[in-house]
């Protein structure tokens, strides 16, 4: 910390699951980038005056407020971290960026590629007078996967042509669980393809550096009803969902998601063949990377001091949370602002993936393959 | 063996891998089976005469022989086991069964739709004379899968809604790799969709008790070109192949081959989720079942004496190899034999499998999903 | 945090490897145990100026010390954290169980069997006056070994019979690899045996609620001189330590730490059998416990609401970090100390531990079994 | 096959699970190994007429007997291969190797240190005129472990420093198991020491090329006794053992074998820590091993045709099973035989064996570390 350099005051706005992990990042960035710019968690923002209290209290904020428009006006605030449903995004977002505040926001980028557009659109014109924005893409922070996407640049596994990914949960494997707005179209965009779809599509990108052009989509909706607080009710959205991919490069990517993979909690897993290697990686065990250079799979615990993002953390062997992500997504985002440079991904990285959900949509709709045209 | 019931005299047709394989089967079947008919390894054919020499020798075989039809005549073999390339089963087997010998037909059953239906009517036929036909589908005989098929049949993964599937391997990785028959389309019918794909078909048939009704496909060939004898030669097969089959009771599965899979040898793997549990499986560890009823993932060494297909074996623990399944195959396919009842799975089996295929083959060609009628 | 209760002050002595561990559970503790006592990170205390400034500045401290001793004079500091080496445990934490100071102390409780003997005597009599004290073992505080504990006091696998545990290391394994004071005896009291080995003695003794009773040991100095800033310097410590002991029910355990297991990096196993069934687990996967009840062992993703200690942690799958472990033990100590209850381990349990690494000492000189007579 | 050589005559003493296994190994020699000399199972020989015709055509003999000392008169008969528990083997094999035959003994080689002695000066003696002997130390031939100790020869890991060996099994877990004579010192020797820990001996010998020189060794039987065919007998061997073993150019194993390890069937594994690498092996994954060379641990399938004994088994990735090692073993005997050297483990390696094993006794008895003296 340069004491002559001010602190950059944030604003989370949300104070559920993503507001409690975004606030974990916020309140340890200090300890395990002590170089970075200082940060000051200021306000938490949301409607319901007794629990954002409470959660000031719990995370680590200064104070709490109700009106995320009156934070938008304050001197004291640099930073505006949206953790709101997705139907929320757009209008949020492109609030604080005409008030001249940075932007993290919550993935996806928005619930449809129309409001998409919009927020890229205005976040490009920010960009001209120094704001920055970023979108909450956590998994690019997992150190297995920087490094995955180090050792894929350096040629480690030749050229990349075959991707199999999944990312795997269960909450709605049991038919009695309830309905929840997750399950409504207009207030959630999809379901799980847009929940952990988005994920497994920026991380394609990230890793590869290849666009996605080509989409072969199916959706499937398992329980067609559930139980709401009025009874039964139309699930409006998929429970899982299938991809191909081709992309710009040549690669090939198979994905599956789904929210009723019966034992798997938080299964992500990715396996890359390139034609001179392979990597392969599971959240689950996310200190873990997996790296074939030809003479079988080699699990490299990466958690060394010259492994990405971890010259300040633990030492070997000490492994790291999953919420370890949300404390390197944060330093990444406060010192790209302190360098004056844009950090990533940007709302058009954002807009990408939403191009690519849209297409899968489009693809099941049509029950035939798309091609991906301009996006904006 | 009841020394009052006449040895069955078995002809093996094929030196190479598979036949190797089969008379693997053959020469043990009595240690493990000792109940069972008694067999006798009468001939092995083959074109070369030097080689097949070799090979009676090396496996067992009491003679060897260079004209299949000739052995056809012989009063003292009552099986053919066909372990010839795809596009002579046909001919040999259609011969086969009008000679009124058993048959036993490595997979996939032909190398075109049109076959598979001759072989399944002349089965049909011939099974009214008692002869007797199946398709060496050998990962059925796995114990580990036929222990899978238990369990959900018995509804202990509750009804099964999705499955993820793979089968790769990487012999075609490298691209100096250099042209074979196999992966030209007049000799081999189709490439790692029909080699493996037919695997995981047959496999998902068997495990679910669901038939295949909707399809959709993608096959690519990521080198297009390799070293033949004389020089560059195009490759007319698929190297990767992807399928999502919709099944009869509502279950989806996704399927995905490879012969370009950097580092996996015989990865197939399989995971199956149902409304109240799952399954899974991976082949380069055969002798463990993973079943999750509720509590995570339980790893069953299927090594016991009540598992399928090990009452004879070794003791919990003592680990089988492989080569187990054709043993186990041809103990399955002699006991049939002996009870006058038609062994599982069928030349029909085999059809159903083939149309798959041919399905997945029209879903590439026409970029969309296709619906499979009725067979035959 | 009720408002009415007054914020425990803290101060933390250290600020290397363990300061910075301890401080990150300070820091976090009311993020994940909202009901508890509110605390107040006071004061960092170390012996050069500059570094605890810095210290204090990265991780969350308001003020910084040089002086311990007046630290402990400090109306506004509640509990006292003592993070130094081993040799300054005795002095430093009986000033402040003088001063009415409640006590944290990191690990092992002392480098002799005296001093323990003292501070366990010291920690007795100030208990009288509510004053409280702890040892920070802390891996009792991974949820997957208090999920543990829990099936084996409930008798989920029957009669404990045989233990084996291993806690390997590698960061010697390298000859060249330079002297420290840890390989000092005057400075560590002991090398692997009191470092790792203390954490398995505490373990079984946590798992199997069973006191060791009966020692075999043997130590090995591998590297006998390592170069010092001097030259070449005698290692007067141990690199690898056996030990088997025999447990008060009748349960027999095998340890085996090291500092020399070439590619373990934090590699701490255990795996005990009962009657009736057993339980394994690993600290590079810390996240999972193994169960097997009679059918296979089961992994556990302990990661659920349900589960010791995350009640208010993330969602099931969302992993935790070893790091997770120091704000868990802040929490059980503070949550003592406002019950009015004496928290564990007691410094009575560090006593029991350190006399059980002292019959490990003698056994090895003696070469032979060596029974624990009473400690007190 | 040379078709001038004469076949080499078989006879296998003993029906039950080591004929069983070793049946396994003379009937499918030719199989894998076609240059090799030719194999005849010529006869094998029990106690029980019924019992061993049964077995002559359930593993293909040609003849069975039940006087071995007949036998041992046969011309046609060139190799003897012992398979009968512990007690008869100092008989019959001096017998066998007095009457010329070439002599295969199943491990361990006795069941006392004086027979050991017998057999070793016996087999010195018998192979000045040419005849062999081997004890059947089968996980020599795992080709993993075969690899394993090629890397280890070639320096691949370094120095070898520390072993961590276990051999875990479960059948006397449950108190209600019965009597066996396998728990009767008198007939077999020792319980899991002899059983189990020759094996892991034989492996530290064989791996590291080193010898045993200190032993500190500890037994326990947790059942004390178990229902027999007439009421309650006292179990009078050991159902776990432990040792440390100090070898000849300084490395430190510790060994742990058990049969009341719940829940492990065969449970045997191996890690081998270096000064520049580490190995690991579990042989309920036998044709994995694990090598770590400085980057984290690479699993290799040990099915390549260029890997210890591989060159005529199966494509990459096709597994072997346990019985693997006994056709391998066969062969190596035999080619031994042909080749007119001596094969390895000789019954001096055998002898070696058993001093440990002695050693583990004795030190047990005196609660202290023992030497190992000169044994012959």
């Amino acid at each position: 910390m340069d004491s002559a350099s001010p602190e950059l005051g944030i604003a989370v706005i949300g104070y559920s699951f993503m507001g409690k992990a975004h606030s974990n990042g916020w309140r340890n960035i200090s300890a395990f980038y002590p170089g970075g710019p200082a940060v000051s968690q200021r306000v938490i923002v949301g409607r319901d005056r007794e629990r954002v209290d409470a959660a000031a209290r719990q995370y680590g904020w200064q104070e709490s407020a109700t009106d995320w428009r009156a934070v938008l006006e304050r001197d004291d605030v640099d930073i505006v971290d949206i953790c709101t449903p997705g139907h929320l995004h757009e209008e949020i977002a492109l609030a604080a960026l005409a008030a001249g505040k940075h932007v993290l926001l919550e993935k996806p980028l928005a619930n449809t590629l129309d409001e998409a557009r919009g927020l890229a659109a205005a976040a490009a014109t920010a960009q001209r007078d120094g704001v920055r924005s970023m979108v909450a893409f956590n998994y690019r922070r997992v150190p297995a996967l920087a490094l995955a996407r180090e050792l894929i640049a350096e040629g480690a596994i030749g050229e990349v042509r075959e991707v199999r990914a999944a990312y795997l949960q269960d909450w709605l494997a049991d038919e009695r669980a309830p309905m929840t707005w997750r399950l409504r179209q207009e207030q959630a965009g999809s379901g799980v393809l847009g929940d952990l779809g988005s994920h497994l599509v920026d991380l394609l990108r990230f890793l590869l550096g290849q666009e996605v052009q080509r989409v072969t989509g199916q959706l499937r909706t398992f329980v067609a009803s559930r139980l709401g607080e009025d009874g039964p009710e139309e699930v409006t959205v998929d429970d899982v969902a299938w991809a191909w991919l081709g992309l710009s490069d040549g690669a090939e990517a198979s994905i599956e998601v789904s929210r009723m993979a019966f034992g798997r909690k938080n299964g992500q897993s990715l396996e890359i063949y390139g034609s001179r290697g392979a990597l392969s990686f599971d959240l689950e065990r996310l200190n873990e990377l997996w790296v074939d250079e030809g003479k079988g799979p080699r699990r490299t615990l990466v958690t060394e001091a010259d492994h990405p993002y971890l010259f300040a953390w633990w030492p070997p062997g000490h492994v790291l949370g999953w919420d370890t992500t949300f404390t390197i997504q944060a330093a990444e985002f406060v010192q790209a602002i302190a360098e004056e440079r844009d950090p990533s991904p940007s709302f058009a990285d954002g807009l990408r993936v939403q191009g690519v959900l849209d297409a899968v949509v489009r693809s099941n709709d049509l029950r035939r393959t798309v091609v991906i045209d301009d996006l904006v």
